[in-house]
């Protein structure tokens, strides 16, 4: 009962379970900051929050995620109830199954977002851990190209919310409906040769030069295919792609795109044929956004329009737009690019009790708060000195001493920590 | 690739995980009520906001929390790299893990926060889920009665922040050093005996009155106990506790918290040397708070005084007390009091296209959003009757048709959806 004083038969470790962190209000500040500016951003477009459970049935991802997330990847067990279920390591099933759950009743386009955290059992490393946070935003029941160009100004917007500038960062962004014309139509490729290709070129930035262009040769068969490969990737955009595939119609789709894109002020955004985006259930464009400063050189986020998963769950298929930009990547690009702001955690009045006098400090405490002040007391009876130290540490604006002298007078004085100077209060 | 027209092998499930839910917009407006409510409460205390892991290793719950929560209730299992770990559910071992790892660079005393998500393996009932929300307000490093009395003071703030009135909850205060003096001491039992008799008296209400007379007699052994134990019961308050109780130090301590909660005005509490709150880590005052509606008679939530966790983790104690509100349960007290104010998500105009107007309505949008509007747009094509009604549907405050003729004339106009009044844009 009283058992203060006993120790456990073996010291536990104060670290946080391995790949995921301790946010300490100087870390939590940065990440509120994140999701404040995300959360305001996207609510400027009309988008509304959801939340979502934490655990689904593993076979939520087994359908449609590739094969690395659902199986490897994956934090799942097997509950006291015989389910095999998984902590969830992306949001999009769950919003489609979410989706899938009010069909009927949805409002469409129906706009929603999240923000939440994930796990995946991942190596860590710099800006990957193992539970990690994510702002998901969807659009449903949309399928004009007008929903992917909002999609995209909304992804620039965030960058420039948080005052990324447009030479910082680059949206690319590709068709998976082209890439199928590719690979199917203009390479004649059979469906097993068009996926083997897909997941090569999604790998292309992490293989060897030759061992890319050995793999495509032996995927491709022939060097007219090899040939007619090397003229897609030439094409810097959708302008410069082989005839065959320029004049088609995911062709006539992008283009649609960039001229609204343009129209929108969207000048951050180039068409990158290699852009494949990992995950299987993407059906149309996908975009991914990347940072250009060569020392952080990497995909911030990215996403895509992906009509399937609703129909997963018993339902008609609705048609789905959307992106995740993650909190850890976020938080590195505004560090390396220096674009954080000053986010130390304040109060307004640090009202500290000077002798016997606790209950008066709470009291004038209580009565400050009513007023709608923000107030930490401190009633250690610790030294002038350390007071002031200490209210400084906290990030106090002002600090007030409750003294035997303050209690008969009736006058507290506030002292501002920066500027020295004092007001009277209560 | 394109997979969009793939029917699975089997039909997922739309429903969410069994114990969890689906927080749809209008929902999770109400979770976003609650936890802004909570934020700006404690932060005018100066509690600072932290965040933390959500697996620990099981052992951390082992130790403290209680068998029933450890070994019955928790989400555990074993990790690819072979370690047992828990989803966390409760925050209390894991705040206090993350004080030992930092014990001697935090300002104390130590006033945190979180707000989050936490999953307990138990039959899912009215007001109980297994994946629950819970604000978790704890002080470290304050050893004196004021922290006990800010704490009290805060907990009976937030009910007043939700607009509850002092009759309807009460705060109900007892002690675990009285208790301890009173099965010790004054009852002289045994350290086993003494256990047994806390933990029955913790169930007492969940036992029909002879059982739990018959235990209590079973315990206590002699008529002349048990009679002891009758008067301690019988004491409203601390003055008329039996005298070799009421003049110990623990009644010293609950007096002179009674007497500061009293002068700063907490009206609702009351002591009930009955309470014993469940869990094993508690030292010193205990409390919690009851819904008294007849119909929802409940207890709300719960804190106290923990001084041994943070020894735990292999550094010095640092002594601790705090409290854990839950969202379902404040959520069922608001309901059933009428206290949840109209919480509609909106925004503040939809711009819908009227013919091939596409490009100039997303154009207009961003324009309106530049000014700080929120806006949704509808590209559908719709008639005028279904965009009228689908921006009701979303909460719009005013809708805005761009049609050929406001393009050339360039002039749009707002249509108020709730007062039809009409006002010119751009």
């Amino acid at each position: 009962m009283k058992n203060d004083t006993i120790t456990p038969m073996t010291t536990l470790s104060p670290q946080p379970y391995k790949g995921t962190r301790d946010w300490y209000p100087e870390d939590k500040a940065v990440q509120n900051y994140i999701f404040a500016t995300w959360k305001k951003t996207v609510e400027q477009f009309g988008f509304k929050e959801y939340g979502a459970p934490l655990l689904e049935p593993l076979e939520v991802y087994a359908a449609k995620s590739g094969d690395e997330l659902a199986g490897e990847q994956t934090y799942a067990f097997t509950d006291r109830g015989d389910r095999t279920v998984a902590i969830r390591p992306e949001m999009t099933p769950t919003v489609s199954r979410m989706v899938a759950a009010r069909r009927q009743e949805l409002p469409y386009p129906a706009r929603l977002y999240s923000i939440a955290n994930f796990m995946r059992y991942e190596r860590p490393q710099r800006g990957r851990e193992r539970e990690f946070w994510q702002l998901n935003v969807d659009t449903f029941g949309a399928d004009d190209v007008a929903a992917e160009a909002e999609t995209l100004l909304l992804a620039d917007e965030i960058m420039k919310a948080f005052g990324a500038s447009t030479n910082m960062y680059e949206i690319r962004v590709n068709s998976r409906e082209l890439i199928e014309e590719m690979t199917r139509q203009y390479l004649g490729l059979d469906e097993v040769q068009a996926g083997q290709l897909v997941r090569l070129i999604d790998r292309k930035n992490k293989l060897p030069a030759e061992v890319f262009v050995a793999s495509v040769r032996e995927i491709l068969e022939t060097d007219e295919k090899v040939a007619r490969l090397e003229a897609v990737f030439s094409a810097e955009s959708i302008e410069t792609l082989p005839e065959g595939l320029a004049g088609g119609a995911a062709a006539g789709r992008v283009r649609e795109l960039f001229v609204m894109l343009s129209s929108l002020g969207v000048s951050s955004v180039r068409f990158d044929v290699t852009l494949m985006r990992g995950l299987d259930y993407y059906t149309g464009t996908v975009f991914e956004v990347f940072d250009v400063d060569p020392e952080n050189n990497r995909s911030l986020f990215g996403g895509g329009r992906y009509d399937g998963l609703v129909g997963m769950f018993g339902v008609e298929p609705v048609s789905a737009v959307g992106f995740a930009p993650g909190l850890t990547t976020t938080e590195l690009f505004l560090r390396s690019h220096n674009l954080l702001p000053d986010l130390r955690a304040t109060v307004d009045m640090y009202v500290a009790s000077v002798g016997d006098t606790v209950l008066q400090t709470l009291q004038l405490a209580a009565t400050l708060r009513s007023r709608g002040i923000s107030v930490e007391t401190d009633t250690t009876g610790r030294k002038f000195d350390k007071l002031i130290k200490m209210a400084e540490k906290k990030g106090a604006t002002e600090i007030v001493f409750v003294g035997a002298n303050e209690i008969e007078s009736g006058e507290y004085k506030a002292k501002n920590l920066t500027t020295g100077e004092e007001r009277q209060v209560a």
